[in-house]
């Protein structure tokens, strides 16, 4: 929304905000409080107590903040605020040579600020950066997950690109009006659980949920496309708002009112849009309700049909209208990539023929310009290095979430086909909303699933999921 | 756009930013650092110079900020954010009883901040508030102004009523798609003069024009009614827009980079919306080009039927949908009645029958609830007592400095007729928006009038302009 001439101040302002924020985070009266509190045994008896969790995390985040300089933290975000302008401007003229200098900046940026965090000596500069997004997560760690299902992926990926059983694409040519598509996609968002006493449902280009605490969430969805993208929009949005609004409200303000991580907050979203918002019960209770909402002719569409229309695998160049099965490979490329370039082993200027023949590689595509490449996301532009492996840890952790609430509660997928989503909320606020940050990411996986995460899940849903959907034996 | 359950954070959150930037405000460094500037003659010799009118300004602000306690602003800041949704609420149940004990706290809290700033022997509480919109008026001065114009208005209004010549409402039923109106007053306001690289132009239920810097100046405009409607609304707050990024940028950030008052403020809006948007010479130019935008029978309206058409008098019960004529009937009612209040003449229970009472008066219409009664404005909701005369100051503002302007440029209207609106930007510029607060608004008026602002440019025009538009002899 800013006009051209309005974006130097407002990146000095962003600048200066950034530099006075990050001084009342440095403050040493911090340091001398938090130790007070690490050294009073009421405190910190009870390890999962709300004291505890709040000085262990409080003190992550002071110890965080101190290791950089002020002047780093203002020239970074003055510099992302003129470079996501630049970036907004050379996607549009298809012109990576534009934003090249501004991402060699902030790669610069960002590569001192890891040195100003560091990282441990088994790690590199990624890690280190990527502890903002998410706490305690590694290159290696990714690595380790991304790697098997990299390789199954792509083989899933070209089994059902030969099957002769694809989905017809049977909304694409529904054309309905949007302000009926509203009303419907607000219906299921408070069905499936979201409050709208405590959050509204907005339209953006670019759907979000965002807001300032647990009664006030702010969610978008767009009406660009079919309904079908609206309303899994939807319910990926109202899954991080029912995160949001679940949050403790004793606790607001401090971590233990906070959510865990952007993977832990991804995995809510995806729950709603994939496990939930793609499942053939979902689709036995949702069709019916299209159908009525919209005065469609009553046997045009079959729910079976509506189900696997909406599961339909298509390797395509953009990530954020990739399917369930494609959309992490479109992760591990920006993943691999923005590790290379911080490590120094890919020079800036070498991305777009790198992404090109990553996207050769594992989605079998040609990427015919930088637009539809390597300029398609606003993430660099904003210095948001080791934020993207998060979408696709979000996915491992909803699936293995999802998995074991369908072994805890059996007749779930019953409830969905009558349109009942109470049970599932229920558990997520019990098992995860409530307990704010009482656990990290990894402690949070073992305590609500048992295991440490693995890629298992996933993939166990994805090819159980689509050889139904594909009818491949 | 707030869910009920978060009002009662959002307004703590007010009540706390209010607290802080007050803090910041009567920091005692800044008396210090104002009186080290105060006795440097290098600073204070002309007293026309930037320096000496920065230190000027800045001491009044520390003065006046430095008067009030900071649980008082927080306290108001609260209340007023708690008291704004409940009045949305009243309105909407036409229920003036639930916001009166919001109303009642606002003006209590209000008359004790009153007093902490204190008035002159022969004032009253209300000039010490309204001194914060309008610098240095008072319920004395403005009275002075009011009560001739007021009397001669309602004179006007009484003729113009009994009139057989009354204009046609030929846009009343003239329904455009609001996209295409959309195009066409942007395509307006970049012709007067708002600059598209510097600000934009959105939509919104109530118009107006906000900002953070002469390089980025948000303006809205709103489509619910007719053509006219959102034209005049645009070219309003085009006219404030204008001011806005015609305001210094080398002070970008002190007084001398900012806005005079809002009555002066007011006035530049004023100007485009009534001066140049509502003469026969503007509609000359725009009626040929609403017809070949939405594509009309180019016989169906004249210039000069569209002249009359969007000057109609119609004495109303909204003020914000009032003529040029009526709407400053409303503003004296308000001020009126709220400086009753802030004195004690008048409790907050007795409001709704004196409001009643003065519109039967000024206006000769009877109200039929308080919703289009004493709860439509939203002002003294947010504590905004000493506000509304500055609306009708803009329009006086504006009559006596536009009539200035067509003495100075005799061919004005000349150019309007042909399209051409530069030469009233750059004068309002070389008068007015460069000057920042060089001038305050008596010294102002001053300056580019050479006379002390009066009632008689407004009667002036508006007696002449009526007497043409309803034939009167």
């Amino acid at each position: 929304m800013m006009p051209p001439k309005g974006q130097a101040f407002r990146a000095k302002q962003l600048g200066q905000l950034a530099r006075m924020t990050h001084e009342m985070q440095v403050q040493p009266e911090i340091g001398d409080l938090l130790a007070a509190c690490e050294t009073d045994a009421n405190l910190t008896t009870d390890p999962l107590g709300s004291a505890t969790v709040n000085i262990r995390q409080l003190r992550r985040n002071y110890q965080r903040a101190t290791k950089l300089p002020g002047d780093l933290v203002a020239e970074r975000a003055e510099t992302a605020s003129m470079a996501r302008a630049q970036w907004a401007q050379a996607r549009k003229d298809n012109c990576f040579d534009d934003f090249r200098p501004w991402l060699e900046k902030l790669i610069l940026l960002q590569r001192r600020a890891a040195e100003c965090y560091g990282w441990p000596v088994e790690g590199e500069p990624w890690d280190a950066l990527a502890d903002g997004y998410e706490p305690e997560s590694s290159a290696r760690q990714i690595t380790g997950l991304f790697a098997p299902l990299r390789e199954k992926l792509v083989v899933l990926v070209q089994r059902l690109q030969t099957s002769d059983h694809a989905p017809e694409p049977i909304f694409s040519d529904l054309e309905l009006p949007v302000d009926r598509q509203h009303h419907f996609v607000r219906m299921v968002a408070e069905r499936i659980g979201f409050d709208f006493s405590a959050g509204r449902l907005d339209q953006s280009v670019h759907p979000f949920c965002s807001g300032t605490h647990c009664h006030d969430v702010r969610m978008t969805t767009r009406f660009s496309g079919s309904l079908v993208d609206a309303l899994s929009s939807t319910m990926h949005e109202s899954g991080h708002g029912m995160y949001a609004q679940g949050l403790p409200e004793a606790h607001l303000g401090t971590p233990m009112g906070d959510d865990v991580s952007l993977g832990i907050h991804e995995s809510q979203s995806r729950i709603w849009e994939n496990h939930v918002g793609r499942s053939p019960s979902f689709w036995a209770w949702c069709l019916p309700r299209i159908i009525k909402h919209f005065q469609l002719p009553a046997d045009r569409i079959s729910p079976d049909e509506a189900y696997r229309a909406v599961n339909r695998v298509q390797p395509g160049l953009i990530r954020v209208e990739a399917d369930e099965v494609t959309y992490n490979l479109h992760i591990m490329v920006r993943f691999e990539l923005e590790r290379s370039m911080l490590r120094g082993d890919l020079s800036v200027a070498d991305l777009p023929g790198a992404w090109n023949e990553r996207y050769r590689e594992y989605l079998g595509i040609e990427v015919p310009d930088d637009t539809h490449g390597c300029l398609q996301d606003i993430h660099w532009s904003m210095g948001a290095i080791g934020y993207f492996s998060t979408y696709t840890l979000g996915n491992l952790y909803a699936a293995q979430f999802f998995e074991r609430a369908t072994r805890d509660m059996p007749d779930l997928f019953s409830e969905f086909a009558c349109g009942r989503f109470d049970s599932l909320k229920s558990w997520l606020y019990q098992k995860i909303y409530q307990h704010g940050q009482r656990y990290r990411a990894d402690e949070l996986c073992q305590h609500v699933t048992g295991q440490a995460l693995s890629a298992d899940s996933l993939l166990r849903h994805l090819e159980q999921k689509y050889q139904s959907v594909y009818r491949i034996d």
